[in-house]
């Protein structure tokens, strides 16, 4: 068969493909006449409000779906999103960057077209993207333009990194074979037999049969996020004692009895740091060992001892800098066939405590003001199982990396690495939409729930107007407390330079379309509310967990909407423990 | 002497020594320690909500002041604010872009510090603006400090352009000497005495008086913003007759006789096409010949007969492509003394019409909608002197580039190249703090009058609240018609991916602060109010113009403060006679 297709109908195609049924931007000259085959290819457009919001809802997106896409305009557009692509690339998260660009022709003469800077250095934005990913190109041919395409999907999806496509605007419509269609992105390092790993293997086997103290260490960079099941099924099985990176909070679920919880050395729910130095042997999965997860370095388990993993490589002790390429996805069964549990050793875990039982502190004093040292152990009740649970880059990234998940249908997205203010409000608009489509997603009652500080808020706020225009099952706590708490902590606490403007974050949803949202909401005979509230005292956020229109969970009480809490602290609160980082954070500058 | 002071405080001095009164940015870890350091050195910090918005501001500041600052954060900050920059570049506007980075031996060991990609390439951020800006470095040796400083200064002066200033925090505090201040920054170039444009100067004077229907052609890239005054001696003096760019519509005085409004074409208020083509040399100012301003270069004159203009070089048509560098400022007054205009060719202009004598409609139906085609006709008597209008990138910078000046006081700010919406709500920003301190504007009565698209708003609506916090005076057109019309005329008329969620925008105040700012201003004793309005009809407009609460101009009747104004339009309402030049770009995509 020999049936032809534009060119961008095989690109959006091989995304829905690959799982993208939702595509992020904002249109632009440049792109609009792509924007017409979306639909066909069965591919939903949200247009956002800017480029870095749309960035950083296909990375939401993305950390939900395992792919997500984002279509931006030559220069301006592609610039504006260049913050949140970086972010994805750092963290791991497998993002479609695809940018509209000028004709061919204007491209090669140097013509100064709009969006260029007007010098004839018109590939200039390509030249820094593809500097920046180390991936890309732009598809100016046809004979070539599906291999590239396939080959930015691949490795995607291999090095679990964003993949950047310029097409200029006159490629769009030129007429390319459809057959290759049939054939699904060749990524085969992925779906192999693993052959190749059984010395791997034996050798893993070998290591972890002769530790003492062996320790698994969860985080989810490096494709490991969409390994869950299997690294869980690991885990459980072989009963090593396994914590988690902060950033990787949800990858073992938090019924798992040889789970002890997330890695916070001195500042965990219980000091992990003698615990994790005397281990012999970590299995180290897709760790961030940024210094701001790791309490500036302190609390890496020593190379020596640690074997790394990603999707497609690992690296051993004896040469943490060499590392082999692998297919973890068979890697793992194999190793959880082979290992014999009751020949491997049984470490007293006792000092790791269990974090599952620790309880919020009983409220004596019902008008004492809220502080975010007991904020997040109420809060706790709050969630329900098929939560995304969002930290924002504030105090809640903090606060919120001991929640207690009800079940492995919850996730945590928190940043590991990049940690820019303003991601997850539009990261949760990008997971709601992910999770209204995702298999294990109870419909209408799977939650995205953002806990955000006031000036990470605003940073990307207006996102909250797509929110509600898409009507998305979101709720969204701003700990509120005058500015940047987490920079006042670390240096400058009473300096102008860490306010910020006082909002009235409750009237926002009347502001950004609330009323037209709703009524369309009715005339479509669907059931969306949209309730806000401010909590200020411990009697206040107890009537709240108490209070229908806000448990939207299962019970069925509570309806499906936008729900908004703002929650007022002291402009100097933060989680106790955390004060002492904050004060080595800020020595260190 | 030998006083040492901070090296930041030498950077900061330096700014303020060349005008930088105010510094936008985000405060970051890795900027915290050196923002300290601004209120000494006499520096005003203005935190914005996000760095898009702070580049944007600092954009606009700078266009009003000559020159402007922005401070941001390593990573996550700078590459957020990347747009903002490049549209600096695009459009000859010297901004100095500092970033605070990670300690140099963090930098140097390629540590997987937050807000790197974690990968150990450090130093691509910097790369990456480098490329971009051609100019700027890392400053980590304390000897070359002072020098890289200067440099950066000088060049973004001399070539009117962005400089990118990378400091890691553990050089904020290196003491150096600080009697290198006591020089000004050497820019002989912009300040020599212009002997060596003699030769120059005579071969113009030929040219001038040689030809029969010279042109003179005024945009404002290329360091002629701050020429306005030296131009316009000029064209005053020869009486050669001038036209300006879009762009550039506020460089001539629109009372001086021998100007003619617009460079427009056959969308001009009269048709320049003819006259244009028909001159056998045109004087060429910093202009920006975009496809956008020069209806796809359809207008542009012919580069056989063109002689073109920056604050630094000239090219001569016979040799279009090789420029000679001179020194502007003291070249025109060379000429302007030199040419007699009684000597100089008198060609018929009767063709350019009168644009001043336009007029609005009469309005005979007071319940007809509002509709953009004569809209701005009628809001020409809104404008005051001392008002600096800022064009949105969206309808009102088609309709907006024919306002009728009251005098030479007022400033047009618009694109002539980057056109990225969402630039101009943080450009008034910048704009009016800028205005605040500008000698030639009437304390408290110089204005920023924003006209902007709905769509474009939305882009960096955050930054209204720091408009407020601040209390600026500041008034805002919103043309409100649901969505980005400007590309519906262009591609998908009734496509919904021109859609954007629908707004209250004159909700937006009260949701950002208001209420805390005018109790703030009433404790300080200022006059400050905020006033919004939403027009519908003929009869509205009308109305509106005879508002007390928003005629905030020299009358003294109204107050200083925030106005609003929400004009409703329909949907695919454009200024008639730009239609066809949408058709024309639609059908070039």
């Amino acid at each position: 068969m020999s049936t032809k297709i534009p060119l961008v109908q095989y690109l959006f195609r091989r995304l829905r493909q690959n799982g993208v049924h939702t595509m992020f931007g904002v249109p632009g000259d440049f792109t609009l006449k792509a924007l017409d085959h979306l639909k066909p290819c069965g591919i939903k457009w949200i247009g956002n409000c800017n480029e870095l919001n749309a960035g950083y809802a296909a990375d939401g997106y993305a950390r939900v779906n395992g792919l997500g896409a984002l279509f931006t305009t030559y220069g301006v557009g592609e610039l504006s999103a260049m913050n949140a692509v970086a972010g994805s690339y750092a963290e791991g998260v497998p993002v479609i960057h695809i940018v509209g660009l000028p004709q061919r022709s204007l491209m090669k003469q140097r013509a100064i077209v709009h969006h260029t800077l007007g010098d004839g250095r018109n590939t200039i934005f390509e030249e820094m993207s593809v500097h920046l990913l180390k991936n890309g190109s732009m598809i100016d041919q046809e004979k070539t333009a599906i291999e590239h395409i396939d080959s930015a999907i691949r490795n995607a999806l291999y090095n679990s990194r964003p993949s950047y496509i310029a097409l200029p605007c006159d490629m769009f419509a030129k007429e390319v074979l459809a057959n290759p269609l049939q054939k699904a992105v060749e990524t085969k390092e992925l779906n192999g037999n693993g052959a190749e790993g059984h010395s791997v293997a034996n050798r893993l086997i070998e290591m972890i049969s002769t530790a003492k103290q062996p320790l698994i260490l969860v985080d989810r960079s490096g494709g490991i996020d969409i390994m869950r099941t299997n690294i869980d099924d690991f885990v459980r099985h072989t009963g090593i004692p396994t914590l988690t990176m902060p950033s990787g909070a949800s990858m073992i679920d938090h019924t798992t009895p040889n789970y002890f919880g997330v890695h916070g050395g001195m500042v965990g729910q219980t000091d992990t740091s003698d615990y994790v130095a005397a281990a012999d042997l970590v299995l180290a999965f897709g760790t961030m060992f940024s210094d701001t997860q790791t309490l500036g370095w302190k609390i890496v388990p020593s190379a020596s001892k640690t074997v790394k993993f990603s999707n497609n490589c690992i690296s051993f002790p004896e040469d943490s800098a060499t590392s082999t390429k692998i297919n973890l996805r068979t890697l793992l069964p194999v190793l959880t066939q082979k290992l014999d549990p009751t020949r491997l050793a049984k470490p007293d875990t006792s000092s790791l405590g269990n974090f599952r039982t620790i309880k919020p502190p009983e409220v004596s004093d019902h008008n004492a003001p809220l502080n975010q040292t007991s904020l997040y152990l109420h809060l706790n009740s709050y969630l329900r199982p098929h939560d995304t649970i969002l930290l924002g880059n504030a105090t809640p990234i903090l606060g919120g990396r001991d929640f207690i998940l009800p079940d492995t249908s919850c996730r945590v997205i928190a940043s590991g690495m990049w940690f820019s203010i303003g991601h997850m409000l539009p990261a949760a608009l990008g997971a709601a939409l992910a999770q209204q489509r995702s298999p294990d997603t109870l419909p209408d009652h799977g939650r995205a729930v953002l806990f955000d500080g006031d000036g990470s808020f605003q940073v990307t706020a207006q996102e909250l107007s797509t929110i509600i225009h898409q009507r998305l099952n979101v709720t969204i706590f701003i700990i509120n407390n005058d500015g940047y708490a987490y920079e006042r902590l670390i240096h400058g606490l009473n300096e102008s330079y860490n306010d910020i403007a006082s909002w009235d974050y409750l009237s926002l949803p009347a502001a950004f379309g609330a009323a037209k949202a709703l009524k369309a909401a009715k005339d479509a005979g669907e059931v969306y509310s949209i309730d806000t509230i401010r909590l200020e005292t411990q009697g206040d956020l107890e009537a709240f967990l108490k209070d229908e229109r806000f448990d939207n969970g299962h019970s069925g009480r509570g309806a499906r909407g936008l729900k908004m809490v703002d929650i007022k602290v002291g402009r100097t609160d933060v989680p106790k423990k955390f004060r002492a980082v904050f004060e080595s954070a800020g020595q260190n500058l």
